[in-house]
């Protein structure tokens, strides 16, 4: 399988990396500023002068530029892609890049993987191992190549799941654009509550040890601003959404203590833990898998349209197989699903399947 | 050394393990609802059956109870504890209890350590090494008291640091109170955002597998509830005012998404690159010590406006010798700051010399 990575830095190397580790894929990266170091690195077989001539005969072409870069990015991959290459990219904010590429062979990407350092010399063939990685096909979308990528994701150690662009951004803006917002926020004050203040007797002109948990949680403060301040910018819509609904229960939560309301405060601590536990559950790693086959019309948009039915639901799809009948018609779908969830998936696919789910 | 330690789960129970590892003291416990715990923990020689068994003869007394149940104790203790004998606790909001509380014995304290675990079997004789142990003397407080504090918590392998209680508190609602408010809001808001909405193709109806960023940023979210109820309404003045002014920067990096304005957005960034950059320089350990010897008027309050002249400038008193004059009227102090600091701290502490600072 040939690849193309445009834009190997840390994900675009680790793309590569396990890649050329897991698959056995040749892969020819194109990245003007970083010279021969993927290939140093081990995540590019050849660097390409130019994107033309690194898509020109890949089977699949991974985006990995910053997201303010994007959309300009993909339509120069597609331009100059053959005609069954999947393109992809791996930006943390999907709706934009999703609404402005109508070409059935991009599907929308994003590896819930990354790490503090930068760069294709932090690159690793394991990034993605069992990672979460995001996939926003639309309708659009061709179902063979969204299968190909799913499998190629999944070769690379990943768990692909669809979701729909809008629901992807709204669920990142919660736990990782307002996280990093509020971090900032978090430091920035510290910092504030700690120097000088105005008059004698003020705080401390030195700041004091700081504990641990006070570290994680502005552990991502101030993350690479260049990146950060166009994630942002991108997922403006869903950012100030989270932003408006944060200030909100912030206020709530200042009623309480305003109130000295020790039943309202105990109760809302109490369902932070429940919450918190909620999100610890969901963390652990799955079980068995079970396989699902059903027969779907050959029409655009019907794997697509199963994808994001399941990752709707949150049922991961662990692999997922397509066969077009030899007329072209219909096809058969396997989907490989976590085993308690195997009946639940069945009846969520039956509407678009024409015959019996088979499990 | 006899000391009382009463309430003796985590914390009491870490302060009678250091003080009897390393100080050899004898500790007498008092806490109706660990039994003989302690003692199997070796966190206490003896358990007291009433609180004034425990503190009858005691050279200080540790008051480690949640912080609702502070005054009624302290109170409690300060009347059946020797003439001699400290009194200290370890909430972690201090300025209602030094409030209430005018006795000269007494010294209000807040070690920076604890566990997510609670309870004697978690203590730890190691619990406070090199932990910031902050101490909120008066002018009301004695100097030889505060002195034999000092000296005990840097036994027990603490740095003490004399500080405020209203810029404790402050400072504490910065770093700590209000961070437990915000991982609460983000767990919640990670919840919502996770599970379905009301409408169709809302999103997924199971939580997806959050990130370690994420599980660091709510790391705290639901800490204990019957605990923390208590320290929000406790810490209401200082909490709502961070309340506030979190609101406040929350709106303004709103308005610079909202506004799409990638200039403010980049500087933004950056600032809390560079907040965090200082809160992490403030957190490396601490190099060589210099001594700084001075005579000062024996008068109550000296010992504590010392310490605190040198907490609020943020330098670190690794310890402290008081020796009064034989005519009492005087006395020398000792004191260890970091050596980078020393001359610094000589001239803060000169206002209160009778002479010149030895270095």
């Amino acid at each position: 399988v040939n690849l193309a990575v445009v834009g190997v830095g840390l994900i675009g190397g680790s793309v590569g990396l396990a890649a050329r580790e897991r698959l056995g894929a040749t892969v020819r990266g194109h990245d003007p500023a970083a010279g021969d170091r993927p290939v140093r690195a081990g995540a590019a077989d050849t660097m390409a002068a130019t994107l033309e001539q690194a898509v020109v005969d890949a089977d699949a072409a991974f985006v990995c530029v910053p997201v303010g870069a994007l959309e300009t990015t993909v339509r120069a991959v597609l331009a100059a892609a053959p005609p069954g290459c999947v393109v992809t990219d791996v930006g943390s904010v999907k709706r934009p890049v999703v609404a402005a590429i109508g070409d059935e062979r991009f599907v929308g990407g994003h590896p819930l993987a990354g790490a503090e350092a930068s760069g294709v010399e932090h690159a690793r063939g394991d990034l993605f191992a069992q990672a979460t990685w995001y996939l926003t096909p639309t309708a659009a979308t061709s179902g063979i190549l969204l299968e190909r990528l799913h499998r190629l994701l999944a070769g690379l150690g990943a768990r692909p799941v669809a979701l729909d662009a809008v629901d992807h951004d709204r669920v990142m803006a919660a736990v990782s654009h307002l996280p990093h917002v509020v971090a900032n926020v978090l430091a920035g004050q510290a910092v504030r509550a700690l120097e000088p203040g105005p008059a004698v007797g003020g705080p401390p002109t030195r700041l004091p040890r700081i504990g641990p948990s006070f570290r994680d949680a502005t552990r991502v403060a101030g993350a690479h601003p260049a990146l950060w301040r166009e994630i942002y910018a991108a997922n403006a819509d869903a950012l100030v959404a989270a932003l408006d609904d944060a200030v909100a229960r912030l206020q709530e939560a200042r009623a309480h203590v305003a109130a000295g309301d020790l039943e309202a405060l105990g109760a809302w601590q109490a369902q932070a833990a429940e919450d918190r536990r909620r999100l610890l559950d969901a963390a652990l790693p799955g079980g068995a898998q079970a396989e699902l086959r059903l027969a779907v019309p050959n029409r655009p948009g019907v794997v697509a349209e199963l994808a994001l039915t399941l990752g709707r639901a949150g049922v991961n799809i662990a692999d997922l197989a397509l066969a077009p009948s030899p007329d072209a018609t219909t096809g058969e779908v396997a989907l490989w699903v976590p085993a308690e969830r195997a009946a639940e998936a069945a009846a969520l696919v039956a509407p678009l399947a024409l015959g019996p789910v088979r499990t």
